[in-house]
């Protein structure tokens, strides 16, 4: 068992807000210089959107990670369109628009070496029932989790209840993964979401069990890990007990544009670091 | 001179955050029912995102416009690509995407009967220099001023200080507009803006004057005109000393999820109904 | 290359509040006993206004200095007639009182040792077109420059957002060293000014590298560093790389009455000292 | 028994904050077209700094005030030297620099037909004594007082605990005026710092009496009067029962950058006019 620390490049890229940017190099070779072993990426400008990624960036930045040795944690959507990619959108066009957007990014994981890619379930646009949205995301996870096997890449569903409506609560991950039924179709669960849904965030560990697959670190309100309320201590050690193989991703301080990107990207590394090298028997 | 009170679709969209969302009917709808008679659009899912609206979408979406008179005040473009459309980033294939993204939107909104488009002037990735981003915004505005001509569209140049980093000031819109030098580039500002910069709305609505083309009303903190600290007893003075004709465009509620949009877009409607009235010497 | 820590004497003088207030003499014995090797001086009453500053309390100054064995890390112009010295004044009479003021500060700093002085550039009247109040702020450096040259003074242009709206951002302060092209005309920031429009310190840093002569260190709000929001291990670690060789210059705690000057004085101090040792390779 | 409204420039001038920042003239307009019958300029860039107020302006706006039929409320003194003028300061040149720009004040506000000019009893700076200060400052009033009478000019003592610490109380002011002794110099107060001290406004006014001559209205945190928590009810009132004649001047909103000094002049306005109409017999 082997848990590794990544970053989610949210807070360089940036998203949701304009500033600050910084290049993927750039953001590469910061991450590399704090400690992480990897990187999560999200498929976003100017990042990683696969419509503006040229092949020649594709390779040139394939070299800068093996140059850094810095894996790929993981992908996940950008937003587009507006408000994101809605699997469960009425829009026939929308739906398809975001199922190729899902495929480019599996292509683009796997072409970088990454092997997990966050699978986000949608949200009702009112006017869907809630049925109904449910039936759109597992058919477009369906089609995803097709192109994401010949590439070798798992998908991982994300509870996001913070932003979302479709997939809240642990077990709506579970049983979207179990109705879609494939080998490479896994659950994941944010820190965050369970902190905002007043939730204990070891309740999902023990739950997802063997099914969890990827893990998003984060205090409340996008804090680093350490700043604010949650139970990392908790985290850690249930993670140990479930046999946890994976990388603890921070997602942090990308809601907001007053974040100094290292700051919070140094503060979760020192935090998490120790604890995770005592529950595996280093130091 | 007349002066017409729209509303901005962002609360709608939703747009950054992903609920609550509605379809374009069911928006249009709504604002007409408050007395609303025009709408700004966002380029965003599931509204008008160009790539995914069909041109039956679009014809539907002409004929309930024109069922309940409402007129399109303008649109502006939606996110995509991550943290939305860039004209200044370094990326060549970004800025491209951006371009066509706006040159379709100035399509779009033609069709609708619009004759508006904002124009967003980018924000600097670390690394490149202001000049250079400010270069890029110009030949981008440059070029997309072009098609917007062949339209009969006008794009209205927005300082976004809040948010960006190369328009940040009153002057720095109207230097962009002197710089390009088309009939077809104007001003616009946002007093959320010019509040957010501890600025005095008026400053901007004298100083752009005959310039001035369009204008965002929005109290701090994206509150609706009325429930916050700013001034627009002053500002619907002043917009009337300087002769303005045009919309006066809701942008509210729309940077957080807890927002109820009818009701923002009601309180707006009716603190700025009277104040408008009065000095147009209706009532 | 060598760092040290200098405090800015507004809490001791003040400015802008009237309370507390500290003689030069013993705003120096204080810095000095906190362990303090600069000190940077508001050209204000009661410690340094040149016109009721006579010939008698320099030399007496001077040799204050000389038994502390403080250095002046640079001086300041202080508030006159009101708002203070604004180089953009509409009216000419106050930009020539300025131009004076200035040169009067650099004749002062000079006999006392210092050879920086900061350059405040200005702020836009109503009225005046931002165009109009850049070229008025460049033409007073132009000339100030002279004066600083023959006394070895280097000028250091200070973005300050917060409070003014001329050379707002960092490339501002770039493009007007460039324009004005002198040898002795330089670069400078203030992390608090970074933080207040919510930007990344270490932006700065990278971006002005060798022109960046000074330096002012703030947490948000005027707190001492570590006592807010910035990340000044990242500061410090970036002032290594691109080989700063100078001042860090504390303005802290000066904006509001209820601060005790050497409590804050000595916060940063405490805390910045062990930063700028390890990096300098000291234990 | 005539009270007047008028309003104190700071807002506009600006201090202590640079913005906004609006010429006297633009000024003068802006007022007057809201209502007030008074201004009371702050001796202050870009208004009315004696040393930079060229002949010509001053002809020229003695000009404007009576073309808009604006009367000349009072003249207090601006910031000079950083802090300000201090009466009380340790250092002699200081306090020769501080009355000779009270002299220039009060022959300016003459030469504008103003009859008042604001006394700030200054500041102890460390090392000096109470009594020291209050001697220095007598000394000061003393002779400023003799070349206001050759202008028939009079000097109001203020105090201002929330800055100041020499007058403080009500009867600070009281004992000052007693102990100089002259006919034209009396007493103000201004109802922000008694809500400051947690006092009650009209003990002021009742133990002023015959000798209050002037009257700074403000609620708390400088908000404009009726927005916070002062009883201006009880103000106007217990004004008309000892008889006061003469102006109710607002000095509001002036303490931070973020206002809109039309606004907080209107609601200042909108709020007092009726009760003062009402207590002297006008609806």
């Amino acid at each position: 068992m082997v848990m590794k620390l990544s970053f989610n490049t949210w807070p360089y890229a940036s998203f949701p807000t304009w500033l600050p940017s910084y290049t993927l190099e750039e953001t590469i070779k910061r991450l590399s210089k704090i400690g992480y072993e990897g990187i999560e990426i999200g498929a976003a400008s100017p990042h990683a959107y696969p419509p503006t990624t040229t092949k020649e960036r594709r390779i040139e930045t394939k070299k800068i990670l093996e140059h850094y040795g810095m894996e790929v944690a993981g992908m996940l959507p950008g937003l587009s369109g507006g408000p994101g990619h809605n699997v469960a959108s009425p829009i026939p066009e929308e739906r398809r628009h975001t199922i190729e957007h899902y495929k480019d990014v599996v292509e683009l994981c796997a072409f970088w070496g990454g092997k997990t890619v966050l699978y986000i379930p949608g949200w009702q646009v009112f006017g869907t029932s809630l049925k109904q949205a449910w039936a759109w995301s597992v058919e477009a996870l369906n089609e995803i989790s097709k192109t994401a096997a010949d590439y070798g890449v798992t998908l991982v569903i994300e509870p996001t209840s913070h932003d979302s409506n479709i997939v809240d609560r642990c077990d709506d991950a579970i049983n979207m993964m179990e109705e879609v039924n494939k080998p490479n179709v896994k659950c994941m669960f944010d820190t965050f979401h369970a902190l905002y849904r007043r939730e204990v965030s070891t309740d999902y560990i023990y739950r997802m069990g063997k099914d969890l697959h990827h893990i998003h670190i984060s205090d409340n309100d996008r804090l680093a890990p350490g700043q604010g309320k949650g139970d990392f201590v908790s985290v850690v050690n249930a993670l140990k007990e479930i046999g946890y193989d994976g990388y603890l991703s921070m997602e942090i301080g990308f809601d907001r544009r007053d974040v100094e990107p290292d700051y919070v990207a140094r503060q979760a590394y020192e935090y998490l670091k120790p604890l995770v090298d005592a529950v595996q028997g280093k130091k």
